[in-house]
């Protein structure tokens, strides 16, 4: 008899039907054929890739209802914002599919020998971009579609032509085995191998300890909490033969106020920010969980405006139980800080009691001193804010300082205040990976110049971003091809240039 | 009384003057000096930085003589190789001072903002690359120029504008500690702040691991063995701010050879393969340790001929006392495995009895098979070679896949050999950082194009090199700036680009 997992609705409690879990052989099996699609030469083609992710697309499209439907159970997301992360997902593949078939991604470098160089001849040299190998991709449970099963990871993973194995989240089981039976479609309408794409189940962590520290596996990629972040990477450093870890671990995204700023507009900031935290129960990786304000007058009044606005805002469904609980025990911590007070009564619809996994938006209000506690510089995953006062720009920094890597910062400020953000951007840079200026770090743009990922303990990795066209990097490595005939290079390396990929040719971009 | 540690000229055995090792006060010092200098603003100008690179050069050349003669005396290595390798040094620095000036490094992408962008409006995202942080560079001993104090990791990590901490390498200290202090003068000519370079010495490796596990440490560059890399890497790994570590452990860069390639000219290559096997000791990374040559009377002949050179070959100074009695106890263990013959016998001047620190260029011969024996699979550091005969392609490629991640494997074949070598050549892409054709492995160009990295345990990560003008990229790290005001936005990133760098604007590379 073999194991069963099952989701749960967390509106309801009700418990979804019992899937099997995978077992170690057919964990092993779906790690087999990765292996094998590596080598294979329609893996290496970069039009069955394109097409495979723009048919993936099609296909999550195609079953758009019921896979918004699936994953509303699962996860109590509203359908709306289902119905947006499904197209965000098809549109991320199908862009991906563009970089692809443009072939920039390879960064091609030539150095035609010379004979001539200083202080001695150069050979010709060629190099690009080559696919790692099979990764691991572990989705998160509070993007059921974008960051999960054919997510971000996922999607760039099989642009770079790396065969991807796919530990489903076991919150949303139904919607993650759907989504892995759409992309083993596109792949076999793409003619790419089987093992292409691979999806394995379980409820523990067994099979994702195999995985990760199997030798055919080349990278890991991750999104969810720092501990289970942690531990994997832990897993793969330590390995025979270490691989690299993309963990995306989520963080504080600080937001930081001017005084200026709340004299020109504190309700239109209170009105973005209470609505930041707590949005689809403020269980984003991007949701700031700390804003610094200025004392003062019009810092106590923001405050108030915040308590007001978290204070109204209806009681959210989580996504399982154990968040819920989570983030209670989150919030108990802080309630038991020193330093610290919730701010503003609760005055919104009901307590939550209805609901199986809820928590009701909170928001606290603490001095920079009371940042010495650890239960305020956690991430508390769900709609919470701690409200922070800042006296002067050294105060600022030392607490956010004392804040580690983070995804993003936010700074609020009037075009009189850029002298003295000039004067702390510097940090901020130094310690998030993207610096968001009057708007809100919720809401990460698929695009090119994304940088969603962060210094440690935001990410593994602080030169990786998990979204956007520069994501296919991670799963890249360079080969260098020297005075190799022309027949035998890669066609991007060619000297007719048969694919029209640019490249840098002696030194300078094309 | 402060402990001190002093060279050994491997040639003579003679001891060099004692230099005081360097206190945990010291590196304490000096990492704080890095960190302050990583928040400085005169680091952030690219011009500053490449105005020190150049004046590092042309510090370096001024000092040409002094500097070849104390490294002739530390290292056992030939004038004319060190005059060689301090002008590659030299170009390395004014190289990556021009990749800075440039600004193409920053590697700039804008998406400005798209209401109409799908599935939702897109907000200004931009995006470059900033310096990681203080980088701590242990250098080599086989390179006491090009890949010690002032080398590539240095010179690459500089150029990303952050400031370095180098341990010295203990074999050649006065060389490091005169280096060192060029630098230092370079800062100080280009007006850097004092941190931007530091430079500590120490025998042993507590001040070592004091360094890597140094929370204000970024990333740590390292060159030399495969024990010395791990344990570093693990460090950093099992930091409670883990950090990367690019490490270049050395590799057997196997050597492929076809029988008609044999057939068409197998005394040109066994000149070619003696000499890169035996030049400077044979202690080079990159030096070919396996050749890989084809069963039959064409194999005989050419394992006769290596036999021949090798057997000729004058012994050789190692660079220290140390590496040539781990390079006997290798050797011991090849000897002793099954199936492996001594190839020729030694009929060159002497037996190196008067030098120190010695070792005599030595070929072997063994089958396939032989290669289940541990000690034929590790990199023997010095003028070794084991020559493994292959059947066929199934043989070769079982052979190659036991020997791991290799930073080279070169490939000698006829053209009529194309329809072969294309057949293995996915098998050596995915094994190696670099092919070379009709070459040799040793000679790493320092040019663009180059990738002097390979997959564990050739290097800890696969996708960095430690040669060429991309080494850059492993000190930079990107940061996005959302809807940010042109007035605070880097100059890199304004609209008007001020400094004319290269740049992807909506998706389309300038």
């Amino acid at each position: 008899m073999s194991a069963t997992l099952h989701g749960v609705n967390p509106r309801t409690g009700e418990p979804g039907p019992q899937i099997p879990e995978s077992t170690a052989d057919e964990l092993d099996a779906v790690i087999a054929a990765a292996t094998q699609a590596a080598g294979d030469p329609r893996l290496a083609e970069a039009g069955r890739r394109a097409a495979m992710l723009r048919a993936a697309a099609a296909r999550l499209r195609a079953r758009r209802a019921e896979i918004v439907e699936l994953a509303g159970g699962e996860t109590g997301l509203p359908a709306a914002r289902l119905d947006g992360e499904l197209e965000r997902t098809a549109v991320q593949l199908e862009m991906l599919g563009d970089v692809v078939a443009a072939g920039d991604h390879l960064e091609v470098i030539i150095d035609p020998a010379d004979a001539g160089a200083a202080p001695v001849p150069r050979p010709d040299v060629r190099r690009m971009l080559f696919p790692i190998g099979p990764v691991a991709v572990f989705g998160a449970s509070n993007f059921p579609l974008a960051f999960s099963t054919a997510g971000g990871d996922t999607a760039s993973a099989l642009a770079a032509g790396c065969p991807v194995v796919v530990k489903g989240h076991p919150a949303h089981p139904r919607t993650g085995t759907l989504v892995a039976q759409l992309l083993t479609e596109a792949a076999a309408e793409a003619g790419l191998p089987e093992g292409t794409f691979g999806h394995v189940l379980e409820s523990g962590f067994a099979l994702a300890e195999r995985l990760v520290r199997d030798d055919r596996i080349e990278a890991v990629a991750f999104t969810g909490s720092f501990r289970g972040g942690r531990a994997i990477a832990e897993h793969a450093a330590n390995r025979a033969r270490p691989i690299p870890v993309y963990a995306e671990m989520g963080s504080l995204n600080p937001l930081i106020v001017t005084e200026a700023a709340l004299r020109a507009r504190a309700a239109h900031i209170a009105d973005g920010l209470a609505a930041s935290v707590s949005t689809f129960g403020g269980q984003l990786c991007t949701k700031p969980g700390i804003a610094l304000f200025p004392a003062g007058a019009e810092g106590d009044a923001f405050c108030e405006l915040m308590g007001d606005r978290l204070g109204a805002a209806a009681p959210q469904v989580l996504l399982t139980k154990a968040i819920a609980d989570g983030f209670a025990a989150g919030l108990a911590a802080v309630d038991a800080a020193p330093g610290v007070t919730r701010v503003g009564q609760r005055t919104g619809n009901g307590d939550g009691s209805e609901i199986f996994a809820a928590a009701a938006p909170t928001a606290y209000r603490a001095d920079a001193a009371a940042l010495s506690a650890a239960a305020l510089r956690d991430e508390h995953f769900g709609p919470a804010i701690i409200l922070v006062a800042y006296s002067d720009a050294s105060e600022l920094l030392e607490a956010l300082g004392s804040l580690g890597g983070q995804l993003a910062i936010s700074i609020h400020s009037e075009p009189a205040d850029a002298d003295w953000v000039r004067s702390i951007l510097p940090a901020c840079v130094a310690q998030a990976g993207r610096i968001v200026f009057d708007g809100f770090s919720t809401g990460v743009s698929v695009c090119w110049a994304m940088m969603h990922g962060g210094p440690y303990p935001a990410s593994s990795d602080a030169a990786a971003t998990s979204v956007g066209m520069t994501a296919i990097q991670r799963f890249l490595r360079p080969v260098a091809f020297q005075n190799a005939p022309d027949a035998l290079l890669p066609a991007a390396l060619r000297d007719d240039n048969p694919l029209g990929v640019r490249r840098r040719v002696d030194g300078v971009l094309d």
